[in-house]
């Protein structure tokens, strides 16, 4: 029999990546006890140099690659392996090509011996790709079946650019059907879990690059967010994740469907173990002049100034912070109004300025922002479900309602003028207490979403970090704490103030979310990404990581 | 009889604005020779003091204001009364209202008489409005019969902004009905004529600010541009103009039809008779933190060290400039490719690098971009037009194809796509150019439109200004000869490319054209507003204007 159904499509895909891990990095036979987490310290895969290799930062390692300490090849091969530690322990990986990474390291250090010097400043630091970054000779499939086989021909421009700037791709992290769930499950690989608890979630959309920078199989993983996939998995793995604005990281070239979307726009950005990593990041690709590829990207390099006069403003205790931990709309676990209330403390205790929040119409822009992911009737990503005839997963209602029906122009014209109505009252409330208070408001601290790491099939609302979308304000989200079943009791006697509302308070289970990493988000003005994540960092420093 | 017709509600809208003008400044007797431009300095009616303040610079007004040398009321009168004299010459009027200007300009006077310092930056400098803008206790119309007499009851928020730079307004300038035509002439005003030759289009469809300014009924008006509405009136009427990239000025709470959307976004920007006047608006507006108010602004301040590099390129003869003088689709009169070769050899001359651009498929970008107007097949303009029984003016059919079907959102989707892709491969040609060259590309020198002020009902092509729209690419319209039928002799022999290039062709007469403003507009990088701004005031310079 010739002829492919999805599922020898999906099972040839699954046995291509099975084959791409060596036999020498394959786990023989695992320990029984403990998570995920933390096997690769102990599995005997990997050198000790490798060991620390994968356990420093980023800054540490570039820093040691350009001056010649460290050989591309060298941490390239010790990613890899922990990378392939990674895929077996959670799941977490839609392709894997250590051969292209280890030919471009060879390259990378044969430049280095010729020219005594790194060909930029990620000289030879591998970075994890979730699977819409196209790598030329690798596969994107973005979860569809349909996708798969069809090789790139081309790199997408942040590719190019990392690649200008010494980056080594080595693997494609997994996602979701249709990139619009906050877990990472799919008729291919089936689920991603997490790297700490195989009963919760790695989170998603770019759940991939969660689980795998959780198993710190990359330092630095790129993923992409339009409801909250850059900030769920982040918050999920106690990772570091910023959400720049629209217009500040170039998203040309890559793949996606419901391409030409534009009433709210995707985004790419990393996630990685520390802000450090993530400035890293984004000064390297900003040294390369995204805006000169991408006609989307703002011409903004990296703006010193501004963060030279946010960290004044830290250094003279004058952060001036505003919190919430209710949107109104879904009260959030105990687990992460505790850790709301932490860095609130935090702040406060270091002499700066907290108060409260209020929510301004998250409710409206919550619906909005829905209508707006179902536009389209889910015409598009039903398109390239159906081309192979595999079924829905069952998650994709939660973000794109396919009973909805497909707008006309004028019905997307009342839709973004909507949006630019909200974004401008948004900002008049930012405006107005900065009036009245005389001062400049410089955050907002808020959850990333109603739950810690939340079991599988049990993320429900988006709200928390899908308003942020659609206001489009720079977010970064710093790892807090974890669930704790000796402080973090369930509430009784709650009043839920909707069904949503009820269902996420139902769900809370003390015992199960037990060590479950807790995330907030740090909002701030829309392209503020030099000042917000100086802010993250330091209130990182002040929670002691 | 109670009921009202549209030409009752119109008649009305023309009684009320005749009345707008005070008896003492009425013509009485019009001299008989001589063009409208050139009347205010001899009807008598404008004392030696105030032809002396109409006949200056804003830049040189603004100085005398906040030192306190002039008086807001003296300046605000001087231009209600060149304005009332524009009017009667030109019929490019929507709104008059000396009485409210010369209210805010005696509190600016009792503002700097107590505090002894000006409000801001334009203290009193009266700035004309394209009939869009919103300012509370007047009234915004558009040229739709149905949106008279609902008064505003708020500023824009450009508007806002200028207010608190010391601003004053006075008037509002006339517009074409849907503002998609290049001239400016609806069912209550009729038509605005070019104040040097009533044969001729002020154009549009900032068109009343174009003659209104070509009149110096005042010294900086604003106009908005979605296919060329700034430039072309600047081009026609010997002015500087400033089409921004979307994102630099504020447009939010400014009255449009089609509102909503944004696959090409209209822009709002100033039109002068200096590009140091026009550097002065940008300047003063920014200092207002607009991206505070309007969350499509990207928070940009003026970028001195923008400025400061270009003007050390120019002073080292150091430009590095392509031109072209037809983009493939529609081949431009011989006063227009005269005009593109005074500022090749002035540039060239001037010691700079001036070298041929070879437009990448306007042809296919201009196509989109009319597919893109017409996405909704017109419903929102009509809905506004027939809303009071108005017939459409004939024009309209120029940029809105009412017989085109209504878009979905797939199709809307796949226009964006196109347009990005299409935007993103101009950048790589853009960068091309600078890997062969090794050099930085500084602007691009290009048409304006295809003919010099055209005569009425003649304007056929807008690709030379929409391309740019579609691109997003910052452009500045410099000033810079009139057509000459001594020199300017029509071609024999040319064989048009394609029927509107035989429409345009055929157009062409030295002895109609002899005399009307010629322009090019100088393109530059997306938001390169001060780099672009400093190369059309270097060509002014080499022009000798």
């Amino acid at each position: 029999m010739s002829s492919s159904t999805w599922e020898t499509v999906a099972a040839d895909k699954r046995a291509r990546l099975e084959k791409s891990i060596p036999d020498e990095w394959r786990i023989k036979s695992r320990p029984i006890e403990g998570p995920a987490i933390d096997l690769p310290d102990r599995l005997g895969i990997l050198s000790s140099a490798e060991l620390k290799i994968t356990n420093s930062s980023a800054t540490e390692l570039v820093a040691q690659l350009c001056d010649g300490t460290l050989k591309a090849v060298d941490v390239t091969l010790a990613f890899c392996k922990r990378a392939a530690l990674a895929q077996q322990l959670t799941n977490c990986t839609h392709d894997f090509f250590p051969e292209l990474a280890l030919a471009q390291a060879r390259d990378l250090d044969a430049y280095f011996e010729r020219n005594k010097k790194p060909v930029g400043p990620l000289h030879g630091l591998p970075i994890s790709l979730k699977d819409q970054l196209r790598v030329k000779g690798t596969e994107t499939f973005m979860a569809y079946i349909s996708w798969l086989n069809k090789p790139d021909t081309s790199d997408s421009v942040l590719v190019t650019l990392l690649r200008k700037a010494g980056a080594v791709f080595y693997v494609k992290t997994s996602v979701p059907q249709t990139l619009m769930v906050c877990e990472a499950v799919n008729n291919v690989i089936g689920r991603t879990i997490n790297p700490r608890n195989p009963n919760l979630s790695c989170g998603g959309s770019s759940g991939g690059e969660g689980a795998m920078l959780g198993m710190r199989g990359s330092l630095i993983g790129v993923g992409t967010d339009i409801g909250g996939s850059i900030r769920v998995p982040s918050a999920f793995n106690f990772l570091y994740g910023i959400r720049p604005s629209h217009g500040r990281l170039p998203y040309a070239g890559m793949k996606n469907s419901m391409e030409g979307q534009e009433t709210v726009h995707s985004v790419v950005g990393p996630m990685a173990h520390s802000a450090e990593d993530v400035r890293l990041f984004l000064q390297s690709v900003l040294e390369q002049e995204p805006w000169k590829y991408d006609s989307k990207v703002v011409p903004l390099p990296w703006r010193r100034n501004e963060e030279n006069a946010i960290n004044a403003k830290i250094e003279a205790k004058g952060l001036n912070i505003a919190f919430y931990d209710f949107d109104g709309v879904v009260l959030p676990h105990p687990p992460i109004t505790r850790g709301v209330e932490i860095v609130r403390s935090a702040l406060e205790r270091d002499g700066h300025s907290v108060s409260p929040w209020t929510p301004y119409k998250h409710s409206f822009g919550v619906d909005l922002i829905n209508k707006i992911y179902a536009a389209d009737g889910s015409t598009d990503v039903y398109k390239h479900i159906n081309a192979s005839g595999e079924p829905a997963i069952p998650n994709i209602k939660d973000l794109l309602n396919p009973n909805l029906p497909k707008a006309d122009v004028n019905e997307v014209w009342d839709k973004q003028l909507q949006k630019w109505n909200y974004q401008c009252e948004y900002l008049d409330k930012w405006r107005e207490w900065e009036e009245r208070t005389g001062k400049e408001l410089d955050a907002i601290i808020a959850p990333v979403a109603p739950t810690a790491a939340v079991r599988h099939n049990k993320f429900r609302y988006y709200g928390y970090a899908s308003i942020f979308n659609l206001l489009d304000l720079t977010s970064v989200v710093v790892p807090v704490t974890f669930a704790d079943k000796a402080i973090d009791h369930a509430l009784v006697d709650y009043q839920p103030v909707n069904d949503i509302d009820k269902d996420v308070h139902a769900e809370y289970n003390p015992e199960v979310y037990h060590g479950a990493p807790v995330a907030v988000q740090i909002i701030g003005r829309r392209l503020s990404e030099e000042r917000t994540l100086a802010i993250a960092e330091h209130i990182g420093k002040l929670l002691g990581h």
